[in-house]
């Protein structure tokens, strides 16, 4: 979660949220989408920025990020929030000025533009702080598709 | 949708949710979710019924077909529904006496077992009747995993 204020974009939330893998699938889904909506309610975004997947594992791997990231999505959609998707690249690109970028290099730069005393961790919630950090640089809102 | 009175199942409602491939896919999953969210309130089930997906396609469509079954989980899970995954192989054998079935097979057992006039249309509608006559004759309400 990120909001841009005057001239400046300030970091209010950031983290991750895990599941248990002992849980069935259905109760993992209905936890993800419950902590997205809670994180909606209390902080009522007017944007949702998420990272474009395209990889290349097994579809077993891809269904379940699928389920996953289908919740989240809805979450984002049921709530009327502006969707926005960016590719791995462009984020890389906006936050750290090259989409070869690093996971270091862009951990480094999202504590650097947020004026962060400490980079964001685990890596993933960093990815979703340059994920929110991407959106705010670019500023447009192009719709998921 | 079957409902299992005194000895007897029978169908009340089958069909097919069609969601626009020009629509962004946040749209189209929302959608799907409320098609199920509408057929839930209206037929206030006590359980649903999902076919397992173990498909060798590519992870693209593996993870576009995640995001739609994550959506219809989903709403299974919000509204506190029993959700029971069959393998494909398991419907066939209770439907059709045999895992090896064909979808004509599954389709005319399913239409005999339940005194239809006609077989489901199209297929995947009647794919879908399978697994829930699958869930009423087997019985058991594994969970979703």
């Amino acid at each position: 979660m990120a909001r841009r204020g005057v001239g400046a974009v300030s970091l209010v939330e950031c983290g991750v949220i895990r599941t248990s893998a002992a849980q069935p699938l259905t109760v993992r889904i209905r936890e993800i989408y419950e902590a997205v909506v809670e994180l909606i309610l209390r902080h009522q975004p007017f944007a949702m920025s998420v990272e474009q997947v395209f990889h290349g594992k097994n579809a077993q791997s891809a269904l379940k990020l699928g389920h996953a990231r289908g919740a989240i999505l809805l979450a984002g959609a049921l709530h009327d929030i502006v969707i926005a998707e960016y590719a791995p690249r462009q984020i890389k690109s906006a936050v750290a000025g090259t989409g070869n970028a690093t996971k270091d290099q862009v951990a480094y730069m999202v504590k650097q533009q947020l004026r962060l005393k400490e980079v964001p961790t685990p890596h993933d919630a960093a990815d979703g702080v340059a994920a929110a950090l991407c959106h705010s640089l670019i500023g447009s809102f192009p719709v998921g598709s």
